[in-house]
């Protein structure tokens, strides 16, 4: 060799960190390459904390080992990787000027200064925390890090907390709360806002709790945490907005995360508006030979153009290993930005979604947009098939797909997946009506639930039916409004459950020799639902070439009512 | 109404036809609409017949019912559609000039004309059937009317059939292979090719010959069926090509179908180089007032704009929905074309793929491309991870993902539909590299199957990494080839198994330290593999850097290596 081998430094040694420095590795066997991280462990899996505290499996060494059962430690990243990894060790400094970087190792307070040709910033995100009264106790926990997982495991295996409270009903809080119920662990989520799941519309967020509840842990929605309460240092409850006192012996914190920046704004680098630091689509900071990657950076949507946060684990994966080619070979890779996709299991179902729900649509500008919710099984009855609910959502003028969520306990994670794939590709809803996807009744109904979602839609976007959300026809039959309210089921199926909002069922099969069951006014409204979808359509199409002008179907039908039935 | 009503006809009751009545019903209340199907019932899921033959289910209406579980009978669908289906009723003849079909009663041999101002052929295909010997016998079936699957339920259940022989290695004879284990029946898949489901690359196939061998199914490639022989006219057995006799109770026959053209034909409608009927992207024929879809057409291919046949029950169904759409606002809808997307179970496996095979590609005339084979987890090892092997196709010049197959008993199906929607909106590997698809422990690792072959084919287009596949691996060992076989995992896992073809072990982490043990010559061929790809990638790196010059990976692993292993 001629030159002097490159000396590329990382702090961070999670997720993005080793990912670039392995990266860069495997591009450059001769650079000098050091990992700076402050825990003990590296490369931690952190997603599957959530698993390990449930007990859904026991060897705790599952988070930190390889594939073939190698610990992810010092040792192994010098052998395999030659990389210098220093745990328990602080960046404490970066020096842009000399092109150092200060650490100081923890256990022995020893102050050390590295030198680099090419810095990556991998800090990460810390858990945010209520300010509020009694915070300090014991009992009080976040599960952000490995040190987290080991003391909520140890409670669990302990057995003797009864009762928790889950501070945060995003998708880390019911994680928790799954992991807590799984140990045997009265649990109740608290929120502050209206909607658990603010990545979800209300309407199938309201399903969800409706699922939860009963599945036996407690939601409370629209009240924040005013206060913890405590005897002797030791947690005993929680006090709500509300005035409301909950007994509980844990409570664990699930509100977000902020980027840590500190170090990087420390070093004079840009911090964008949203608190984390800024990187061009090579990742790079505000300084050419630094980059950074993972929670603690701000990313481009694709949807919007605008900048956002989304600290999850695969993108800081995938940013990482970005980071590693441009070591290497400056500007040979780039991360173009994200979709928003996200998933979470709760108990047997699944909660998925990709690009922008109606709230987020709205906020970003997207004014002129369409919605449909269909609800429908994942493969054939004949096979066992499992319900789905799911919203798409598209932009009016274009039919570009912009958002999809999905809830149940059918596979929401393929069409999640296929969804998030199309509005990479910036396809419309003409494109996802007929989409070519692997069918046999194994894997999906002849017309996949993603297919008939998009034809719902464009059968919407197209004026050919009108939809109404369960909660609209909810707000009406509480009102006393003066619309006609029609079940085009069996009889059969009325009798098994109905939802008893003085319906009149006429099913489907018989309606047009019954038309003189429907009201004479052929400007009345009238709300049609059948068991999910498509017997309403049918009706309403019937209806409307008979002459009445204000019909109107419920979407996702009786399965996405998330309010008291009958029977 | 001042216009009389449309008088639209459809002749084909499966798939296609119910499908554009039941839309064109929808969008026109007052349409005419008769259906004109030949067989007893109507909307039958062919594509459960085998689940229905190897009782996976045992209620039969399961066929041909609703959701709801309403038979999809002539009553029903007059009821519910006002749609006269005429069932047991041949199509005999078309006349365009008069736009009238004659049609006859099968039971009572009466004739009918009906007129049309709209016509739809969805006419499906008829099994093809070997021309050998003794093909009349008694106990030689095709599995594609429901009769068809009605017998071989009956067959199962009566428990008389000890041994059973599939004609035709693709996806149905697979799915009737299956169907016949679970009954309880010997059976062996005949293949006149050199390699089972033409669909997969051989080296996939042979993957997939291997599991169904383990798991007490037979195959028998590169031979066809000479002749069918039998006593008193019923099966006893077949003779193969190579002379070769087995005998058996039963075959079943299935190898492909042919468009059922001949009433199109006779009408004077153009008929397409591949033996179906020609159509325009409005499902229109050569007749602007005859419309056709399903197994009886051509279909364009999304990736190459040839025209292609595509026999599959998804397809039809959409096809039909645009058909619908067109008989009542000619012109409104349009289907794009097809991306040769398929998916198949065969006993814990599954076997999914979309786009080219590398045969495909080639004959389509890409003949700049390269080829990923990854092997990996759909999940992580402690969520209970299953293994996928996956191949991925790329164009060399412009990037964009042509194919995906992948099989094993991980989620395939999920892996498939994403890559079938990034063809669908021609993403470059680059595209999947970055994609941002949901992650959480039970759905997916921090970077899923899919991006990862995206990676691993980008090292391979960037010339980072060079691959070798298994076969050829045993090619070279087979004739005793001068090169290196280096095997990077742990003693641990050599001990476990191992390949025996005379490889090193030199652990990955250990490998910088025993630089000794490979070649003095820097030329000689080095082949490196491992458990999967990882460390065999970072081992390859480490040589190269070190001045090796013909160092390549074994791509895929020891887990897609089809042969014998030691233990």
């Amino acid at each position: 060799m001629s030159n002097p081998p490159r000396k590329i430094v990382v702090i961070g040694g999670s997720a993005a960190g080793p990912k670039a420095a392995s990266k860069a590795r495997r591009l450059d066997e001769h650079a000098s390459i050091t990992l700076i991280q402050k825990e003990a462990d590296l490369s931690m899996a952190s997603c599957g904390y959530p698993y390990y505290v449930g007990g859904v499996f026991d060897d705790r060494n599952q988070l930190i080992c390889t594939p073939a059962g190698i610990v992810r430690d010092p040792v192994f990243f010098d052998k395999a990787k030659r990389i210098d990894a220093l745990t328990r060790t602080e960046a404490i400094a970066i020096d842009r000027a000399a092109k150092t970087v200060a650490c100081k190792h923890l256990p022995t307070g020893e102050i050390r200064t590295i030198p680099y040709d090419k810095l990556v910033i991998a800090t990460g995100a810390s858990p945010l925390y209520p300010q509020v009264p009694g915070n300090t106790l014991d009992g009080i926990q976040t599960l952000h890090k490995i040190g987290d997982a080991d003391a909520l495991r140890t409670l669990r295996d302990q057995g003797q907390v009864r009762r928790a409270v889950v501070v945060g009903g995003g998708l880390i809080g019911f994680e928790v709360c799954e992991a807590l119920h799984l140990a045997g662990i009265h649990t109740t989520v608290i929120e502050k806002t209206a909607s658990i799941l603010p990545f979800l519309d209300p309407d199938l967020a309201k399903l969800i709790e409706v699922y939860v509840r009963g599945n036996g842990a407690d939601i409370i929605t629209d009240n924040g945490v005013a206060a913890f309460l405590g005897e002797n240092g030791q947690l005993t409850g929680v006090k709500l907005d509300n005035g409301t006192e909950l007994p509980c012996d844990l409570a664990v914190v699930a509100v977000g995360v902020r980027p840590n920046v500190g170090l990087a704004r420390e070093a004079g680098l840009a911090i964008g508006e949203l608190g984390g630091i800024e990187v061009n689509e090579y990742m790079q900071t505000s300084d050419s030979d630094v980059y950074a990657a993972g929670d603690c950076v701000e990313c481009k949507s694709l949807i919007t153009g605008a900048k956002v946060r989304a600290p999850y684990g695969d993108l800081a994966n995938l940013q990482g290993r970005v980071i590693g080619q441009n070591l290497i070979e400056e500007g040979s890779a780039r991360f173009p930005g994200v979709t928003h996709t996200g998933i979470c299991k709760i108990f047997d179902y699944t909660v998925g979604f990709t690009g922008m729900s109606t709230q987020s649509a709205h906020a970003a500008g997207f004014t002129d947009i369409e919605t449909a919710t269909v609800s429908g099984l994942d493969i054939p009855p004949y096979m066992q098939g499992k319900l789905m609910i799911s919203k798409m959502l598209a932009d009016r003028k274009t039919g570009r797909v912009l958002g999809f969520q999905s809830i149940g306990p059918g596979d929401v994670s393929k069409r999640v997946a296929t969804v998030a794939t199309a509005i990479r590709g910036q396809l419309t809803i003409d494109d996802l009506a007929n989409a070519d996807l692997p069918y046999a009744p194994p894997y999906s109904l002849a017309l996949d639930h993603v297919i008939v979602a998009a034809h719902v839609l464009e059968n919407k976007l197209l004026g050919r039916v009108r939809g109404v959300s369960a909660a609209e026809v909810k707000q009406r039959v509480d009102k006393g409004a003066d619309c006609f309210l029609l079940d085009t089921r069996t009889p059969q199926e009325f009798e098994d459950m109905r939802l008893g909002i003085g319906e009149t069922l006429v099913p489907v099969g018989a309606l047009r020799d019954r038309l003189g069951e429907l009201p004479e006014d052929k400007d009345k409204e009238i709300i049609i639902y059948c068991h999910s979808a498509l017997r309403g359509y049918e009706a309403a199409a019937m209806l409307e070439a008979r002459g009445w002008r204000n019909v109107k179907i419920m979407e996702g039908g009786i399965v996405a009512w998330p309010y008291p039935r009958e029977k």
